[in-house]
């Protein structure tokens, strides 16, 4: 199939793909239904309005499933619906397409529809009711199973007889982008001793999950199971997904009803659906053939092949490491390496009378083949954690995930130029929070800049590298780039914002100052900086803890404290001074250290409410863009739910 | 507090409680917002619509909360807000109303809004995002603990730490009186024997868990942990949960990733959200006071009496006996049994950053006393099984639920009279689909029926009683009340078909004929019957499976066969005669007959669209009203999203 539009050989978008999901464009931010082919997507919303349906009668009444913000509706109409919009956008694009006047000939509507990938920003394409994880990548189970109970017994009876999977978290799904805060919560430092007693402890053994995942097009009657062979018309497609574990929290908390903190902070979906229809030139055979005899029937497909055959891989870029450099790859497998299909996981999901909905999402479970190298998540690459790996250059190691590492999945089907059907990328960055009172301020101001991270919990600030750039060893670090002279490297954060507060004023067309003009309130306002700044963040930030966790003592109660007396004094300072904001009626450089250190109190237990001033101008500095878009929570594509308070 | 409305003293819904929920009444159907007052329901959006909140200007702008129909607009207000509707409408109930204008001298707002309870219909009051449950009945923990591995490990190291909870399935949570399938799906009908090899099987352990459950009212952002003294503010209220349990299926999915499948059929919430300031009075300390030193800061809470003490009970109104029986008492305990509060499992939730969204639900775990009798599962009352209990009415006696068993939870507390902050029921009737084709007859004529359910997992078709009754020992038997003779007891269903037939013709103002008027199409019809009420369903139900397990065979293939032929003898002869339905454009018995079969069809791994008529026919007769009646999951009180496909 060739196409009038000038698509990539290598595009993962080819001719023959046609994914579906949402974007919003810089110009409107309405979320609209698109499908990205080449190196562009198509609005779907402005396509329909503009009568791209005209030759297919038979959609054209159902065609405004394409206004809604999801694509939910139109996942509901079902596999034959699906199919036949599928083949209609096909047919427009091909170079001897039947319909020039929509869009080959349609230069307006290529203008207004067609829009170049990199410009738009995607969005979870379908609203998830309930979000289900399997086990199915037997690979896995087998090599987690010889982890902790060796290879006799490494698969539990179960396993080859059923699906095992267990309910996962919806609301914590995020596209592909979204940056993933390192969770904290209770771990065991000594799984070994007696008696066990947790920590509170940002994890430390946070790992990927190498995932498949189907959204559901039509649902089920509560208590009408789907049969296997109905099964696969109940899919609307499949994206690829980064299950992040925070498997140190998993171990701890896991037995007897499975999974739950270690998961529900951050799952991370591809933002293209693919259709089912377009990996039908791919099937092949799972681990087993679908239709064996040692399966229950109501498990058993008519068709062996009943998976498909989709390379997967993922590669990390380091933290330290800029967005330029190429990223390293870790890892390659390939999708036939399941025990059961998505039919059968549907089919097992629904036996008991469970109701399906549209836009519920079913995963795979991590999928891993037999090669070293070949495994889906860094706790069977490295042994448990025992034996960091070395990255393909040479000289990164990873046993876990290290702040400012960003993951990058990748999945097609094909092996011929300009016929993929692929996935795109499933990216998420780990971040701490460290930094925000930086990032706050470059976003007021309008300053681009590059971050680069540096993973604290693994002293990564003390290599020799970073000791060049800033011999005091703490972060964050601005390196700000002049025109004509050399980089100015700033080490401490309050230093660098007052740089950028005294050189901005000419060269950005958003600046507005944060320090109030009178001599005062400018002295309140670099007093309320150093409470945060010096009083609080010093005592609570990771190296101090470090510090305490080295005498034995647990260091929470005390950050807890440092907290309470920082925001206490703040309080009290502020509430003579604030108006909308700490100070004034204006946001200052006091505002932008306050955001921050309020994050991270909730972790410390700390009730903000206590602070009545700080816990007004908190909630109402939130509103401001500059810090929502500091925060990775509010990313553009962070979906609207997240939003809600 | 004393109302001018007549409240019954002993009225869970007293002056001093009012629950909101959503209703809707015969007149309307339009689901709407209420409290529960007394034996009434006020409709808050009559209520708002004529003026009802004028006394309340700060809440009036906002009154269109309850032109929902949900109460998830009016539970994201906030605790404040909910707290001054709550304190007005009691202003409004009392004998002494500042303001007797708005409803105690207002006739005719108090004849179109004030409506027996018993005349409308509740529904799941909030549309439900994600649903969490945990385990924090400490006692419940260990009975459970005890059972499998002895009282030395009864509790795993995690408990006392951290309130242990897995994800739930939200799509299936249905409002009381809803009726239950008996889930099937995988069990191991020997445990011990090596290797373990599961059987396709109805789940022969079903129980029930007696839970509280809270409803999130504000949520958090993703990142953003909720600290535990502001969790409290993010609940809207609680209800009654009874969280059904196929404790079969249980044991053989669990491990390692929790329960899936059997917990996914269905879980009861009761209808009216109480909500926590009404609970304020009842405040106690749990298993342990709230702030014990032993727990994590971050779950630390200032308060030590952080539960509630509320009156649990639940009673069982076993099969076999009618509606108008009272229910026998089985288990009473309290809601102090619980070792972690609603705030702790909010904070534990969001600790990671998990994000709930309004309309989330937290469950509590079964909450049991340590007493004999004082239980919230049977599973533990019956020592896991092995000694079935006597009711209390003395003779009759239960391992786990069977057929027709009715569950009634309560809630209530308060010990004065007139001043109860009570729960209602929570309701749930196990159902087995054996009698539907007479159910759907019943419907099509408008005749009123009162079902009574027989047991026929345990062989109760062959009490004395029901011997008497029916010497066939089969189901269902018809009772037919007449005018001037005795009740006539017609044993088999298809003869009870045809004399109601018969019968109805002068007694049923909705009578229409199922049986066609040509000779050669009634013989086409009975015909049809035949081959469902004969060839296939005497095989493929029960008493036929239990005779194949006795002969130690697998029955799944077999009943699998026999409903494979039967469809291919369906769809041979009705393709030939089908109009709309199986014999021409209008119903017959054939349909009547032909639906039940296909919805047990799914559950031997037969895929009805491989008899394209037999689909056609059933995707079409689903539609009716009759049909859709008969089937519990479309009962006035299933939700809309259950009817979805």
């Amino acid at each position: 199939m060739v196409s009038w539009l000038s698509i990539p050989a290598k595009s993962h978008f080819s001719l023959i793909n046609i994914p579906f999901g949402i974007i919003t464009t810089p110009k409107s931010g309405v979320p609209v239904p698109a499908i990205a082919i080449g190196d562009y997507a198509l609005d779907l919303s402005a396509f329909t309005k503009n009568g791209g349906f005209s030759h297919l009668p038979s959609f054209q009444a159902q065609a405004d499933v394409f206004y809604q913000p999801t694509l939910n509706a139109f996942a509901a109409l079902g596999r034959p619906v699906h199919r036949q919009v599928r083949e209609y956008l096909q047919a427009i694009f091909k170079a001897d397409t039947p319909f020039p006047d929509v869009l080959k000939d349609n230069e307006a509507l290529q203008k207004e529809a067609l829009l170049p990938l990199n410009s738009v920003t995607n969005h979870v394409p379908l609203q998830i009711g309930d979000y289900t994880d399997f086990y199915a990548g037997r690979n896995h189970a087998y090599n987690v199973g010889v982890l902790f109970r060796g290879p006799d017994n490494a698969l539990q009876p179960n396993y080859n007889h059923l699906p095992v999977g267990y309910h996962g978290r919806a609301s914590s799904i995020v596209v592909s982008g979204t940056p993933i805060v390192r969770p904290s919560g209770q771990i065991l430092t000594n799984p070994t001793a007696a008696p066990k007693v947790p920590v509170f402890s940002p994890c430390k053994r946070l790992d990927i999950e190498l995932e498949m995942a189907a959204f559901v097009s039509t649902g089920n009657k509560l208590g009408h199971p789907v049969p296997v062979e109905e099964a696969e018309d109940h899919i609307f497609g499949l994206v690829l997904m980064n299950d992040w574990s925070a498997r140190d929290i998993q171990a701890w908390e896991y037995v007897p009803l499975g999974p739950f903190n270690s998961k529900n902070f951050a799952t991370t979906i591809s933002p293209w659906v693919v259709l089912i229809d377009a990996l039908e030139p791919f099937r092949a055979q799972g681990l087993e053939p679908g239709n064996r005899d040692s399966i229950l029937p109501y498990l058993r497909e008519k068709r062996a092949d009943n998976v498909f055959n989709i390379k997967l891989e993922f590669d990390i870029r380091p933290s330290g490491t800029s967005k330029e450099d190429a990223p390293i790859h870790v890892s390659e497998t390939n999708a036939t390496n399941l025990l059961f299909s998505f039919p059968q996981m549907l089919a097992h999901h629904t036996i008991t009378g469970c109701n399906l909905r549209t836009g519920d999402l079913l995963a795979s479970g991590t999928i891993s083949g037999k090669e070293p190298g070949s495994q889906g998540s860094l706790l069977e690459q490295t042994n448990g954690g025992k034996e960091p790996i070395t990255l393909a250059d040479g000289k990164t190691k990873r046993a876990f995930l290290e702040d400012g590492d960003e993951v990058i999945l990748r999945a097609v089907a094909g092996d011929v130029d300009g016929a993929y059907v692929g996935f795109g990328e499933c990216v998420g960055r780990i971040e701490s929070s460290c930094s925000a009172r930086l990032r706050i301020a470059l976003n007021l101001w309008g300053i681009p800049y590059n971050p680069i991270f540096v993973h604290l919990l693994k002293n990564e600030q003390c290599s020799d590298q970073y000791r060049a750039l800033n011999p005091s060893l703490s972060v964050p670090v601005l390196v700000a780039h002049r025109a004509s002279e050399d980089d100015l490297v700033i080490p401490q954060s309050i230093a660098a914002l007052e740089y950028l507060e005294e050189t901005v004023r000419s060269t950005s067309p958003q600046y507005r100052t944060l320090l109030p003009n009178d001599p005062a309130l400018r002295a309140i306002t670099r007093s309320l900086v150093s409470i945060i700044a010096s009083d609080v963040q010093p005592i609570t930030n990771l190296r101090s803890q470090r510090w305490i966790k080295e005498l034995e003592a647990d260091p929470v109660p005390y950050c807890r404290k440092a907290t309470e007396a920082g925001l206490a004094a703040y309080e009290a300072l502020a509430s003579k001074v604030a108006g909308t904001f700490s100070v004034g009626d204006d946001i200052t450089l006091a505002d932008v250290c306050l955001v921050p250190a309020t994050w991270s109190a909730a972790r410390f237990g700390v009730d903000v409410q206590n602070y009545p001033t700080v816990a007004r101008i908190v909630a109402r500095i939130e509103e401001e863009e500059a810090v929502k878009k500091a925060h990775w929570r509010s990313q553009p594509d962070t979906p609207e739910e997240f939003r809600q308070t």
